[in-house]
């Protein structure tokens, strides 16, 4: 846009000057630009190496000379056959380009599973945190949008474990019936096991959907899903998380108890509103603390001026909001604490895309490196690196397909690129056959793929990429098929 | 085929003489012959009826003669907005056809709930049943062969409700996930509601798969999923019970107890055959008791006699089957009563087809009326009235409608009459939201179908009815497009 640029609404000194906050972790910070910087720049480092081997002359050596080029810029091999073959019609660009993005997506999330087994600690700390504020579940529901795609690592700052769940849907428009379920998986195994807490600990099981705005262009870059109307994004969101409430309640009685909390992020600058529940655990989309506020407001104060200023926040909150935000009174003390230490994990995004972007993220627009179809690599945690279309089928997943694909022409097929499609789906080893199923599903849909877009893949712009996953958080990715 | 018929493996005598066993129950053969007589009568008048009407001059007294005719011959009514257009360019014949078949299959389908309602008390005696055979839930998956349909109120003759789960796969292949899920919300509500047993009464989960077979024709008109095979047949289906077992005890430590069973179908006699389970609970292919035998047997006892004939069938059958079959010991009480019982109502039933069809059912070929499409008309148990393809997107299941459109081909679009399409779903109206997502579901399928067979769809052959049904058993089926 054209508009002079707003101040940013956490730090007005910045882009000149970042302001640095008593409660921000500036070490994980840098870990956490590090890993950022690795990741985009493996996916970087694509196309140039290739212009270069696409320089090789094409004689006895190319092979060679091939391969010590990838082993001085990729960090991943080239597929032999590739290279032997090169002499015959010149080297095949497009496959050759199609395998480095796919291994540039599982040398990231390989890095990302190294990464959470060296968060064993923090994993169960967040654990017992959660526990210790009356949670014995943790199940997030997000928007798709790649904006997100780095929500727990980055802008909440929850290692990601097998304790919460996260699953996205397009406009935050979550499955009922599929989180119903997962809640009474989650209430028998207390009954059976006592695990993780017994059935008279009185622990609740928390339901959390996250929406997404953006601060500087709010009519164009808000969610597409919802038109980028914010009111639209964040009252479907909460009609969802009723929704989810009362089919509990319906379903089960003798007070099936359920948490709910809702969330909104400016995808701009990552910092994130959290609508504080009453008394009753009911929400208003009028009833919210803005972190961005927060963090200017406690930009100066000590340490544990601003933990405290933060509670505050939540009480004037919760007391305070009248009109239709009006609530009956604060909630328990458990959830003061959730909401308490995401504010307060979220003031280090906060900086951190201050830091590294100046406040706001550059990419406003797309610059995904693949499509990401059926479950979503949940491991890899990463702002943009994919466009994500959640699918079982197709059929139903469409309508997202064909955005992802238009995505793609314009960032891939004009410069003649293919469009790298990643399909992968989780499966459960407890349950046999159930890998069976889970690959059958992968090429049923990049069957009904291929079909589709029919002209793409018989110009071979279109690769699929086949992967399956065991569903405990953390476990390898399974090549199916490599899709050359 | 050209072979000379088999002997009928109950009762020799057939078909010149119908046999009288001492345990079969002339009453409700003759009631529910009463009933399948009305219900393909329906089906069998549209024909008949559309062509008297077709003979109407086309002129003003058209519509009120038609009407006259239907009043006469059909028990629901003709669309009037198709009659009184007849004028301009004759009545259209196809969809009033179309009209026709789902106006008989809604009829039908209310006469079936007004059957399930006049049987709460047997509904009760049932499920008294179970629970004193030490059941709290009975689960069977057949497969989704036409000729199983009838299977709970005429083969097995156990009334309908909600007490048990019917769902029905092509080949037996019935889901394990969505079975496990059933089996944790019957567990959860016994933990939490103590209903229908407390988790201390020692009961058990009973998972029943039936698959089929033919022994006139075993090498052609036995499973089609399974090519054939009775072998293969049955094997699946096995295989697939000690997976769902395998799923649970893997997914859930303590105990979790679940019994499984396995029943053959022969479709020409509609005779039972069932797998008797061992002191352990394991099946065999091999260890069974064939109700036919059984019923031949038996014939000339006392009903004392041959019920205790019937008992010592299945401890013989238990502990003296060896080689494969070899088990370990008897089943338990409870099961041995329950197989029991499935047996000897069984032989009503072979009863009901040695009187009305001679001893084996005249249409070993296609003669069905409509497709049903999504999730079957539950409460409509009859043989044979529908081809059926269990789906929640085309894509999963096209391999089915290709072989259902097909088939319809032949029986319908040769002679210029269009393929009635019933896509129907179950919803929860405990799930804020349910109804609604079934509609779409609908409509999404019938989206794909129309696309995928649209050269049918062009010239007027393929119509479409779309309803949805909440899930207790004998819920009124509620109409969404009537696709005309
Ligand atoms: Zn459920
Ligand atoms: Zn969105
Ligand atoms: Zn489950
Ligand atoms: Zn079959």
């Amino acid at each position: 846009s054209d508009a002079p640029a707003k101040p940013h609404p956490a730090c007005a000194s910045l882009p000149a000057a970042v302001c640095r906050h008593p409660l921000t972790d500036g070490h994980m910070n840098a870990r956490l630009a590090h890993c950022e910087d690795s990741v985009k720049g493996r996916f970087d480092m694509i196309a140039p190496t290739l212009k270069n081997i696409a320089g090789i002359p094409r004689g006895a050596g190319f092979a060679a000379q091939a391969r010590e080029i990838a082993a001085q810029w990729l960090d991943y091999e080239l597929p032999e056959s590739l290279l032997d073959d090169a002499w015959i019609s010149g080297p095949d660009m497009k496959a050759l380009y199609a395998h480095c993005v796919f291994s540039a997506l599982k040398t990231s999330a390989a890095q990302f599973v190294d990464d959470i087994r060296r968060q064993v600690e923090s994993v169960q700390d967040t654990r017992n945190f959660f526990l210790d504020c009356g949670f014995h579940a943790v199940d997030i529901s997000a928007c798709s949008d790649g904006r997100l795609k780095g929500m727990s690592r980055y802008i909440l700052r929850l290692p990601i474990s097998s304790f919460t769940r996260r699953k996205s849907y397009a406009g935050t428009l979550f499955d009922v019936e599929t989180d119903v379920h997962h809640w009474e998986e989650t209430e028998l195994r207390r009954f059976r096991e006592g695990v993780p807490t017994t059935v008279d600990a009185g622990t609740r099981y928390l339901k959390i959907a996250v929406y997404h705005t953006s601060t500087s262009s709010s009519c164009h870059e808000g969610c597409a899903a919802h038109g980028s109307n914010e009111r639209k994004a964040m009252e479907a969101a909460l009609e969802r998380l009723y929704q989810f409430r009362e089919a509990i309640e319906n379903s089960f009685c003798c007070g099936a108890s359920t948490d709910l909390l809702l969330i909104g992020v400016d995808t701009d600058t990552d910092a994130i509103r959290v609508h504080v529940p009453d008394a009753n655990g009911d929400l208003s989309t009028h009833r919210l603390i803005d972190n961005a506020e927060l963090y200017r407001d406690t930009l100066h104060l000590s340490a544990d001026e601003a933990r405290l200023a933060v509670y505050e926040a939540i009480r004037k909150t919760a007391l305070e909001t009248d009109g239709w935000g009006a609530g009956k009174g604060e909630p328990h003390d458990g959830m003061r604490r959730l909401v308490a230490n995401l504010l307060i994990n979220n003031l280090s995004q906060i900086e951190y895309v201050a830091d590294v972007y100046g406040g706001r993220y550059p990419d406003i627009g797309h610059a995904e490196r693949f499509i990401s179809v059926g479950d979503s690599f949940e491991e890899v945690q990463m702002r943009n690196v994919a466009y994500y279309a959640r699918m079982e089928t197709l059929e139903e997943g469409v309508a997202d397909m064909d955005v992802g694909i238009k995505i793609f022409k314009g960032l891939n097929v004009k410069h003649g690129l293919p469009v790298p499609v990643a399909i992968h789906f989780r499966y459960n080893a407890k349950v046999p056959g159930s890998r069976e199923r889970a690959v059958a599903k992968a090429q049923r849909v990049r069957d009904a793929i291929k079909t589709r877009y029919a002209e793409l893949d018989k110009n071979g712009l279109l690769f699929c990429h086949l992967s399956v996953q065991n569903q405990p958080t953390g476990s390898p990715i399974e090549t199916v098929e490599d899709g050359l």
